[in-house]
């Protein structure tokens, strides 16, 4: 599907992406050095559009929901990362060409010579080669070096077809016999790459002066949330549900980062931790209030059976029908959707992909991406995963922290088991220095398991154990010692682990998203192709008013500062742009800064005290006096009003704009 | 001097201390790991603060005077901080103990013995030992080891006296030779420490999967602010002056870090670098408007006497009489001022102290630092340098880039110098390869120098010129090569590098000062010591409302939703507290989370609408209907009113704070 602009033109990427550099809403960081891949910098446009992005972010997500915000550090002990699986499993594997150095990503190099000689072999049966539609989870890449029409037997074709298909489940060992097996060279140099060894995406660092102490730069901000979960609990005076919520940079060294800002090496991440209880089915007390949001799902169902079919369906029916796990992801999905709406993401280009099993993380319980479409393909934007316990259990085994909730319980509960009594007195001189260990393994026993070891004991004397790393590894132990019991016990509070509900946000793609989806140009409209539109909605625009007095004359200026002092006073960000240009090359620049509102300051202004209102995405006009005018924009801001209600309310003027320079007295 | 609270009373770091982690302004990062030193997390109210704090800098600073603000990366190659030149002076001397491994900074090492010695000294010829007041350039360290009462001779005092008043200027081969000399040891092992070795404070890592390509991250935000200088003149239209802003993280790898929040290994830096003409003597266009702002100062002349007395002083004043450089820097003097005063910095608690030669960078043309008093001393927060032309330089010749302003001339000035013509055609040919050097150098040469060339070449027909790497040295050229000439030119633009003033906010240090600074205890009036304050302003209040209901009533449910829902419309943070606690304990804990204002929903409220409304300094109430009470927050935070002028206009409420459980029906 060809990708369109806003206004459903042809998409040319170069074009959009010379203007957003142009006009610096990012650059490549370190330029003058040369640059460095996978590093860019966000000029003042990027910047403002980005703090309005995140404004956004926190009152529609921690306001809204009182959650706790945190700011955690990115320099990060190399321990935890090894506990929360980061230092063993965060990594891809790469290669290298042995003659020119060139580190390739194992995966993406099998896979692209592959389909290189599928394609030849297409050719070579004069079959049409049809560019099928991007698979999602891949990264387009330009296939490397030229297909060659060469004719495969039928069951290499069945055999290579095969191994794409399941191209992400192989390991290094496997990546690399596949190199081998169907001799895999790279084009560049017509030789094969080494075996692939491990590379792990974490910027490793040491912290302190001592070597001793390796540490990381996060890869995302959870880790830190996570760690401090007992005083978040304990701040949120013991109440559950709650959320944790953290904005700020992570890290991820990329092996050869290509598609521009989609990925990057040092990225604004938002991440909730959303803390619930596992039982009693997730439910969440506001779930009804977006239980008809209309959401564009594409499971893993239809994904198994090798389609991208969607279906657009109301949150409420899709947790019902067990398409989504439960109301508490459903709702953070629907709240996801309601805010890349509310900052501009085109409702066209948005759909939500559930991860295959064997995406998952191996403890998720259920993970859907919100992806945008770009004409990089669909882009993961958004992460919603129900981590389940996993994170908080390993720490809290790590270090022996209760990362868990004790709860009071209204009705008392009688528990009945089998409890072991140990004759301490006894116990330690008899076992001597095994004590400790014995003791441990038979306080570790199930309870299935004591049941069978108290009939042993009523009929043997003595019970057998199993103790690791003692004698033999069997432990007898006689009745003098150990009494096993079954008993009631009345519990009067409920200690469990909570599970996570992760909505972690991509701010860079997402704000990327919004360039391609709200970009357009005025040949749409008959006018000229070269002048490009960034229609932004009003509340994330980078600067919200371009003041421009029609000419450089002197009676302008009082009221162009004025105004400029007026628009700061009622909180509303603008510019004036006094330059010598023409007015509608000066409104032509601030249409591609995505700028949605324009005041002109022209003699009638001077005269009475009334402005012109443009509209960026129309270039209508109206006139108005000062408090109409600043009212008008207020609304439009707040987004309580539209432009078409404006142009309802006030009078239209109907002066052209000018692109010549305007003779001045 | 001792340090007392907001109200006088005698300050307690202790106790605030744990106040501060007890409310999760902010907690040791890891800590259920064990920690690591230097790192710390943020809580809600610390993450709040620092949000409203960041907010309020911008208004006051990048909006208020259209700066262009920027997102640079931390991850900064190594080329580019080598050209800055942090790659070989960002670094401290360090020792290691050869016994215990103990690594310590050489310099403060020298320090505590040799101050340790003479107090030895002070004791065993009967002086009393009294602590001076605190170097404001030193941070306070526990001496190490006990002080032995010593006597020294006279010429040794004298030796150690004059070597701890420039312990700062010496490098790490003269530190060793100090702690041979005068066999320092290390009081834990009795030991001396190894000599010194240079450690770089930046933490370095490597981009990409390659090893070739060293980064750090960045110790400051500037250099990404410098590499985007000519995009940024370009962004704003080639208009002079203006400035860029950034706000983001930065990294140091302190030593070993002490003085809890104030020397930290990753912090918040909000820093500007505003780009002026050199020439005009750095006039700034706004500083009418706070040439009267009177500022404390503290001298280089004062201090190169010994002294620290202060003068308070109008910029206006201390620019014209020179003591401050220039007014820009004046300018950016009192905006600092300023914006301290805002957010809640004690007025008797900050100085602007001017850098000693010394310590200035070399490029450094003048230097002041906001410090603000605490009780680990007084505490560099801001720094404003003018750093001269150095930084733009120093990119600019390493990479060829134009870091540079071209000016049109409104007036064309005629320039008369010495030009050279070579005849190229012959040129090449007659000196081969090495004709281009040889040219280099003739254009290299310097009016002065051309002078007398012109005159050789008249008199002898040939000139001699020194060109290294060439022969000799010494290359001669002869007149048919040659023309050097006087000529006059008119020049219609003019070029130059402009000088940067920087003001750099160190934010968490900022933040601890004012934690310091508004923090008392009920002590003071008669009430509960125990019961600690936190006099934030209400701008800067991590949370500005508290709402409680008078007790768990149902009835109190839907107003508190209601209100809830209102403040949040207006804008205004609140958080409900309807915990089963006292209303006493639950303003009280608000108190310590420097929550300004407080609504009760009693059951008035549900008869007739009206609520009190709390001040936390004073705990006096008022009572009246919603809009009334919405009104007078919204004056209060944003300051346009006080509470004496709400106390002033509203009737007192004289219902007591209920330290007890209210019995319900």
């Amino acid at each position: 599907m060809a990708i369109t602009t806003l206004r459903g033109q042809p998409f040319d990427r170069q074009v959009l992406d010379s203007m957003l550099r142009r006009r610096m809403f990012y650059t490549p960081s370190f330029e003058i050095y040369g640059g460095t891949a996978g590093l860019y910098d966000y000029g003042p446009p990027g910047c403002a559009l980005q703090a309005n992005v995140i404004d956004l972010w926190r009152k529609h997500f921690v306001l809204e929901e009182d959650m706790l915000e945190v700011d955690c550090t990115a320099l990060t002990p190399a321990e935890i990362l090894k506990t929360s699986g980061h230092v063993d499993k965060f990594a891809d594997w790469m290669c290298k060409d042995p003659k020119n150095g060139d580190i390739i990503r194992a995966d993406h190099f099998v896979e692209e010579i592959l389909e290189t000689r599928l394609k030849g072999d297409k050719t070579a049966r004069g079959v049409k080669v049809v560019e099928k539609e991007e698979d999602p989870k891949k990264k387009k890449k330009k296939s490397k070096g030229t297909v060659e029409a060469v004719k495969l037997d039928d069951a290499v074709v069945q055999e290579y077809e095969e191994i794409l298909a399941k191209i992400d489940n192989y390991n290094g060992e496997e990546l690399g016999e596949l190199i081998k097996k169907y001799d895999l060279k790279n084009p560049a140099t017509s030789v094969q790459p080494e075996p692939p060894v491990a590379f792990n995406l974490m910027f490793q660092t040491a912290i302190g002066p001592s070597s001793n102490a390796p540490g990381f730069l996060r890869p995302e901000t959870a880790q830190g949330q996570f760690l401090n979960f007992a005083k978040l609990l304990e701040f949120n005076q013991q109440q559950m549900p709650f959320a944790s919520a953290s904005i700020g940079k992570s890290f991820r060294n990329e092996i050869s980062p290509r598609s521009g800002l989609l990925r990057v090496r040092e990225f604004l991440m938002a991440e909730i931790e959303h803390y619930v209880d596992p039982q009693g089915g997730k439910k969440h007390s506001r779930f009804h209030e977006v239980k008809d949001v209309e959401l564009v799902l594409l499971n893993r169902h239809t994904q198994l059976s090798g389609k991208t079919n969607v279906e657009k369906i109301a949150i409420g029916k899709a947790v019902a029908d067990g398409t989504v796990d439960n109301e508490t992801l459903g709702y953070f999905l629907a709240r996801i959707h309601l805010f890349l709406k509310k900052i501009g993401v085109d409702q066209s280009k948005i759909r939500f992909r559930q991860h295959m099993a064997n995406e998952m993380a191996h403890y998720a319980a259920d993970c859907w991406d919100a992806e945008l479409q770009t004409s990089y393909g669909w882009i993961e934007c958004v992460g919603c995963a129900d981590r389940s316990a996993y994170d908080l259990t390993v720490h809290a085994k790590k270090t022996g922290a209760p990362l868990m909730v004790r709860e009071r319980l209204d009705t008392p509960i009688s528990i009945e088991q089998w409890e072991i009594d140990l004759d301490k007195k006894k116990f330690g001189p008899f076992f001597k220095k095994d004590g400790k260990a014995i003791e441990a393994a038979i306080e570790a026993l199930p309870q299935e398991k004591r049941d069978a070891l108290a009939q042993d004991l009523k009929s043997d004397g003595k019970i057998t154990v199993d103790v690791e790393g003692v004698g033999s590894g069997k432990v007898e132990v006689s009745k003098d010692l150990i009494v096993i019991e079954r008993r009631t016990r009345v519990e009067n509070t409920r200690e469990f682990t909570p599970n996570v509900i992760e909505p972690s946000f991509g701010i860079g793609r997402i704000l990327y998203c919004l360039y391609e989806h709200n970009y357009w140009t005025r040949g749409s409209d008959g006018g000229d192709e070269a002048r490009g539109v960034l229609s932004f909605p009003p509340p994330v625009a980078p600067t919200k008013v371009l003041l421009v007095p029609l000419s450089s004359n002197e009676a302008f200026k009082p009221l162009v500062k004025y105004m400029s002092l007026k628009l700061r006073s009622v909180g509303v960000s603008s510019r004036v742009d006094d330059s010598s240009a023409s007015i509608g090359k000066r409104y032509s620049r601030n249409d591609e800064l995505g700028t949605p509102l324009g005041i002109t300051i022209d003699f009638q202004s001077v005269k009475d005290k009334t402005y012109t209102l443009r509209d960026r995405d129309s270039t209508k006009q109206v006139r108005a006096d000062e408090d109409t005018i600043l009212a008008a924009i207020k609304s439009l801001i707040d987004g309580t009003k539209f432009w078409a209600d404006i142009e309802k309310e006030l009078p239209a003027f109907e002066g052209q704009e000018i692109d010549a320079e305007i003779p001045v007295r």
